[in-house]
């Protein structure tokens, strides 16, 4: 089946590396297969950080190598340098993600490089792809984190924003992302921003956005972004390893929002709410005392709910 | 100072409705006087309904007294019939709001009148109001709720929403409202309502919105309203009396989650977050171990926030 917009759930990423406590591999797994199964058709399934630095995260290997097996699903993971690349590549992922940090002062004090630095990475990790045979290339995303502003130096001018993301095209990125890491964006800045990055770097370079309801605009902001014509966005299950409530915490959108939304609006998922919504059960028995968010998972779906017709959302909906 | 978007704070009606503890008449007071210094322009007030049934809203005739004699504020009532809007138009409210659901079993259940029956008191309103000298008439809105689906009858046929909306502007409403009673609402479902009862009413006649956060999706719903061209949002502060979480709760959405929106997108609401803000303490100590609820009094402002240059806003994002 065809879909409008791809959900790619970041959950065992961003989620997992938020919480103290650590997911077993088994549970991991079974998550992703239940994703899956659900009709999820993307996850970022870990990071190649040091284990020291993310034990939460030190299976990504293992699970990467899992979730090849399961069919039709893309295996996305991050990496912070082009050390985690090689990792990334030798496991097999389809999909990788490198953040760089539009703010200086969070680039130095998150990955320990410049935003120079980083983009330098992205170049070895684009030699290294290309050096592989086409088919087993994965494709590469360069990531502008804290692109809608920063808690250390608040907004970034978009002056310095447009250079890195061309900057990022030249070293060999397939895609730029937009990361609302702090959780500052707004409706308006949101089409801004894809406006203004589309124009650098060309529309089909702009495809997804990966938004934190910190602030609680989150949803408002996603559906800001799929009319400007964003086709991909990021949701963890249960906005897991985000207290919403906690400043500083992750708070990704909630995936069974964000789909209920989708799909009340005749935007094709793919994926089944139902389905999705019982795989929590699986991430709260396999992180007890885990806090999961969600409105949807709490209210349930409206009576007689049924998702709207779908071709008539872009005429109808979109200017 | 002009504004572009009229927040309506709904929460001393809306959400003390819904709150087991009575709020003290002076607090009640206190919390109205802060808003409007924090430059809420408009408050719904209370319901003139027999104090058995809302025992929380009994003192509504000295609270609307009150309200009245703050400057620039608009004092609005929510009145079930005819009987409420006589108490209304003796207290001196400046808007009355008379509630019509589009959906006859939730018509019949919650204010034991079928929808017929309602239009009558509309049209005796409408006479009451017109015997009035012109300058202390109040404005008079009826209000479909239950209007994007009904927890008993799930969604109600436009075909019988629109002759409602007719009937009640025939029977001399000055203006029909959209209420989404249930949370059922999505961005998709409230342009589409809002396009529909203005064709049948006229654009002038269809300004507001009161939306409940019930699925998650409040803001994403007054997003997509403002976009439509309405110009009135109801919230609660702090999301009063709407426990999100559970279903069947008011779920308000929360004013200052709704005003960080707006002002962050260049929308001037007349409203001063940080004193916004600090009036839930107000809220707070009047209702001891009732929660409140809201992103942006948690998270705080971004680092630097300001409100974007506002003139931008129509052109810009408004197709």
């Amino acid at each position: 089946m065809p879909i409008d917009i791809l959900v790619s759930e970041v959950g065992p990423r961003d989620g997992l590396q938020s919480v103290a406590s650590i997911m077993p591999t088994a549970a991991k797994k079974t998550w992703i297969e239940a994703a899956a199964a659900a009709g999820v058709r993307e996850v970022e399934v870990g990071s190649f950080v040091p284990a020291k630095l993310l034990p939460q995260l030190a299976d990504t290997g293992e699970i990467v190598a899992h979730a090849r097996t399961i069919e039709g699903l893309t295996v996305a993971v991050l990496v912070p340098n082009a050390r985690g690349a090689e990792a990334a590549i030798a496991a097999g992922a389809h999909k990788i993600t490198l953040p760089l940090s539009v703010s200086e002062t969070h680039s130095l004090r998150n990955l320990r490089r410049s935003r120079a630095q980083v983009i330098e990475e992205a170049a070895a990790i684009a030699r290294m792809i290309a050096a592989l045979p086409t088919a087993s290339r994965p494709h590469f995303e360069g990531s502008l984190s804290t692109v809608f502003g920063c808690t250390l130096e608040g907004v970034i001018p978009v002056a310095q924003i447009l250079p890195l993301a061309e900057a990022l095209m030249a070293a060999g990125c397939d895609e730029i992302g937009l990361s609302d890491t702090t959780g500052y964006a707004d409706p308006a800045s949101v089409r801004r921003m894809i406006r203004q990055v589309r124009g650098a770097v060309g529309a089909n370079a702009v495809t997804g956005i990966h938004l934190h309801n910190t602030r609680g605009l989150g949803l408002a902001n996603a559906l800001a972004a799929i009319e400007e014509g964003l086709t991909t966005l990021d949701s963890s299950l249960g906005g897991l390893g985000g207290c919403p409530f906690a400043p500083g915490a992750s708070g990704n959108i909630v995936t069974e929002d964000l789909v209920f939304m989708l799909e009340a609006m005749g935007l094709r998922t793919g994926i089944d709410l139902d389905a999705l919504v019982a795989t929590r059960e699986i991430v709260r028995s396999a992180l007890p005392g885990e806090q999961l968010y969600g409105f949807l998972a709490e209210a349930g779906l409206p009576l007689g709910f049924h998702p709207s017709p779908s071709a008539t959302f872009r005429h109808q909906e979109v200017a």
